[in-house]
């Protein structure tokens, strides 16, 4: 048996999010099927990060294990020839057998984008937040600056969360424009449930006048999650990607 | 009576492009549904750029005669409430009654963008024509500059097509790169019926060495469209403007 590692680009916009559920459509459910049918073994997918419904992707990272003798380099080739157009694989490797994504240390960066205007943009509608509002950039860009390093992030967990520890390390977090698109993008060795659309939620609010950009201090030692601002909206998030250093 | 006028944006891919039709949904028949349940009156528009389906609009025209009181600039806010997500109004002002916006001397500017990597990228598949291929930009750029100036474009226009003249105006042709899109922009007077499209067939020929770019000019003089490259689909185009100078 070989374990190989695909590199995975895709759409969000017509998923259930990634993982497979009993009802609606998933990433990894369609990734399940075009291998089992590529190969002719059944074959499931351990994925790196389970994006939710609607989030979109740039290089989320799958394994599996397979007989076959196919070069590595060919599947993403004959992968592609069997997915839908809104997920690519963007590359395709051999892996060590006992590689598994999520058990490794890993950087993740993630994209938030709003788009600001009188009007939404109907060719950015899926990729970004709209919002009419004014932002403060130099606020937000302040904010974002108090998130870097190894903190306690549980404020911004989503209640319910099974995380053992909501202790985490952000390597970078920073605010910037392009064109009309505000961009937050943020590193880390791990997120919690939520955690980077309550932080851009968080730092819209700041960005909005609603709280100063050293009350994050009091958000993050609060340890709560009604002390940080709401969750903003999936199809503004994508996750650029994630690498294994 | 007053006239409206609209400046409008979409996202072609759901629609059978602008121009009302018995069968499937147009981006000028939801106008004329909207406004017309806006204002209780049955409203036809008259747009400006009939475009194709599966292409896109940053700025399309569109006037309308009404007996509504409603300040002209309130009327985007309203028609976007009753609009889909992917049809926006950007703008809605007073224009002359006798305003016809294909009748007026105007400037029209297109994009057509073509992704070029090694594999397609899901989150920009509907706006831009994807490409494996290697491209000379360069050489797209020496050829483009053929266009500029009144020519007898005949042999970019799709045959079949009913204008009276096959002379144009092109203004500037620029090629450039974004990222890992190739931008083909172009502002003219006018243009026949799929000239951008064939356009940028012809520079994407030129761009993978089909011909040199010296050869747009026996192409423009040979008057017939089977001197020309293929004509590259419609998802890859955008009307960026349409102004009345």
């Amino acid at each position: 048996m070989r374990r190989i590692k695909l590199t995975v680009a895709y759409d969000g916009t017509a998923y259930h999010g990634w993982q497979v559920q009993p009802n609606g459509v998933t990433i990894e459910g369609e990734l399940n099927k075009a291998l089992s049918s590529l190969f002719g073994e059944k074959i499931e997918v351990i994925g790196a990060s389970r994006t939710d419904s609607g989030v979109h992707a740039l290089g989320n990272i799958a394994v599996f294990d397979t007989e076959t003798r196919m070069p590595a380099d060919k599947i993403a080739y004959a992968l592609n020839q069997r997915l839908p157009e809104d997920i690519r694989i963007r590359k395709s490797e051999e892996a060590a057998p006992d590689f598994h994504p999520r058990k490794c240390e890993s950087v993740k960066t993630y994209e938030y984008r709003i788009y600001h205007d009188k009007f939404p943009l109907p060719t950015r509608r899926l990729y970004t937040h709209y919002s009419y509002a004014d932002f403060d950039i130099l606020a937000m860009k302040e904010a974002a600056a108090y998130l870097t390093g190894e903190h306690d992030f549980q404020s911004f967990c989503a209640s319910g969360s099974q995380a053992e520890t909501t202790v985490r390390t952000v390597y970078a977090a920073e605010v910037f424009e392009e064109g009309k698109e505000i961009v937050i993008r943020i590193s880390g060795g791990g997120f919690l449930y939520n955690m980077v659309r309550i932080i851009a939620g968080t730092l819209m609010a700041v960005g909005q006048g609603v709280y100063p950009p050293e009350h994050m201090r009091e958000i993050i030692e609060a340890k709560d999650r009604s002390a940080a601002g709401p969750t903003a909206p999936a199809k503004g998030l994508t996750l650029i990607s994630y690498e294994f250093p």
